[in-house]
């Protein structure tokens, strides 16, 4: 982040590291679910494990170019906070969203699926959307903890904690707008039925803000 | 630890790490025993895993500010050594404790279970007693371990460990007196007996005075 | 890769190398199959493991003598950012492959079964061949991330993208010639009928050429 | 390494470590059979994951006292390349041989089995005896690959290929004559039969020789 690169580049790093992303919550949930023989805590726990290890991959190469939000929730926060600017900020959440799709095409492309289906995954209620607060929150806090306090461990931190989050969770933490919006394209295991979308993202906005400022008090140095 | 924030700030840290701490164990318990049918050995793969994350992203991310205990029997032996005052102690146990029954109720909620309700899971027995003083005299093993050592790799040698004593002691490593009491008001995967804390808790005590006392011969500068 | 060790050495540790990592898909498939009571998402979760932790480790101890490829792509890639001379590349790769038979029979003698014999394992399709595109072409995105931007975390980077790409991609990510030819010879859980053979690899070749192309854009220093 | 403990100390440090290593093993071992319903390949799972782990923190914290050898094999090996004095060493291997004993006792208490008990698993013929050969050549070849070029990452890449090696090899990598030996007196998940240990020693001892000598030759500053 210290160095920034041209806006033509972040936007293709963030891009990459987005739809590689989705690659792999889609198409680690499809394999999941195809081999579990009905056991879905094994499909949950590949699908947790494999986005835990790509997330780790895709931050830790692409941070040094875009910042590696991949997230329109964390572009949101860091706007905010003044670590990038308005107009680089939407054109990130654009591109996130676009990429996300794109990337559920090619797992399903991968996998022999439609190309793009709506999920007919229901996911609502106020548990799933308490969930949905939390994980955000939990999110923004690991990423504001790292951040302000220089720990070169965010990497591997996001990860750990998205891997955690799968479980603790009772939506298995989408944490991410993008993520939700593309996830609707797609009738499999990790799916979510598109009328379900929206709260989900309110939800999410509403933690990482919560988490922003809370940690704007207390790791502010005092 | 080397420059103290503010007592405040530190009791927001344990308690938020706390939270998320309980949040982790008994949600990922929850959802583990949902989707396993009925093969509790992926139930608790998946228990260990997410625990073992989220404690080393809430290690790395709270050290920095308040030490991250989330653990009495931690604070005890830090008090001990003198590395915490005994009146921010005691703030520090009770904070802990509070927020792990705070992160309790948040995971019920997430799940749709009751805010908070007495479990009914037995742990009982000599054989749970030895396995809660080896638990807690291994993490206290670990943690001074690193501690007098300089290492810095606190957070993922705490995380390792507990993923790994979560299999290899009967109990599943309580280890922890504000996790016990807290895991006391769930009655799920992870839950305990209320008449059964109180073992745990005076095995968890001196299982953590006692590596305490032994670490201190084996690993001060001779 | 800054102080050449000489070749015989450098070609003794890519064959070490990559015969270990053989012995490590082929092996843990075949224990993964064998124990998994018919629940191949058990096994594929083992066998995924398994290749990852020990991808880490052989990159990490053979990196420093010779840049620990392991893969003809890899070689291939380097070669033509004249990362390594040609001619030596040639000696890799012939090395590699070799090695990579060794470790399938070394696999194979460990637990009874013929030391090489053709795989009837159909691994044919569109799904398959964009499968090993993306995974060979996100394999040299993380490679050359790590590469250009001198982190050095590539030993845990490559195998937690590995780790990944078993899961998201239809193939379980071959994403290595040497490795697709070797797993011809094995009729066990990772093996591949020799018909499949040459598609894999040349859409391997393709998608390594597209990652350093488009990475030697991005990544330059701008 | 650098500035030796008194013998006592390294002695103290060999015991506790070997001891957990024990419990890790054999506890993990007990727990994910009892749990597994039948399915040996999640038995195996959690034996590694939870082996990896507790290895990782063991030699993290120990290996600035001792070494962390916790290993006779290791030990032997160490003091043929002068890296100890010959009546250290075999002051060393008989603690590791009683303290891994101590180990296994303290697991079967924690279960509710008997102290020590013969083991009646069948562990015997080429294949088990090549696997020995590997696992304990692997390991040497991790141990030499990281102190031979300074490595910091010993803990993370010997935890990494254990884990990895109890999937890729069909005795699940013993690789280590005191675990073989302790795990004589436990007739559950991890035990061997008593008969078949010798043979298992005499090929670990012969693959971490043959290990010692390639890599003096392999990466010894050329």
């Amino acid at each position: 982040m210290s160095k920034p690169a041209p806006l033509s580049k972040r936007l293709a790093a963030e891009g990459m590291g987005t739809a590689f992303l989705l690659m792999a919550v889609i198409g680690s949930g499809i394999m999941g679910e195809k081999l579990a023989a009905g056991n879905t805590a094994i499909a949950l726990l590949a699908n947790s494990i494999a986005t835990g290890c790509a997330l780790a991959v895709l931050i830790l190469i692409f941070a040094p170019v875009s910042g590696a939000h991949f997230n329109p929730a964390v572009t949101l926060c860091m706007a905010l906070q003044k670590k990038i600017a308005k107009r680089d900020a939407l054109a990130y959440i654009a591109v996130q969203i676009a990429s996300a799709i794109i990337g559920v095409a090619s797992a399903h492309l991968m996998f022999g699926e439609p190309l793009l289906f709506a999920s007919e995954k229901i996911r609502t209620g106020g548990g799933q959307w308490w969930s949905e607060f939390i994980a955000t929150f939990g999110l923004l806090m690991v990423i504001w903890g790292c951040v302000k306090q220089n720990l070169p461990a965010v990497p591997l931190a996001v990860a750990a904690y998205i891997t955690a989050a799968y479980w603790f969770t009772a939506s298995t933490s989408f944490a991410n707008p993008a993520v939700t919006i593309a996830r609707g394209f797609s009738n499999t295991f990790a799916g979510i039925r598109p009328e379900d979308v929206l709260p989900f993202i309110l939800a999410q906005v509403a933690g990482a803000l919560a988490a922003t400022m809370l940690l704007r008090w207390l790791i502010k140095p005092s």
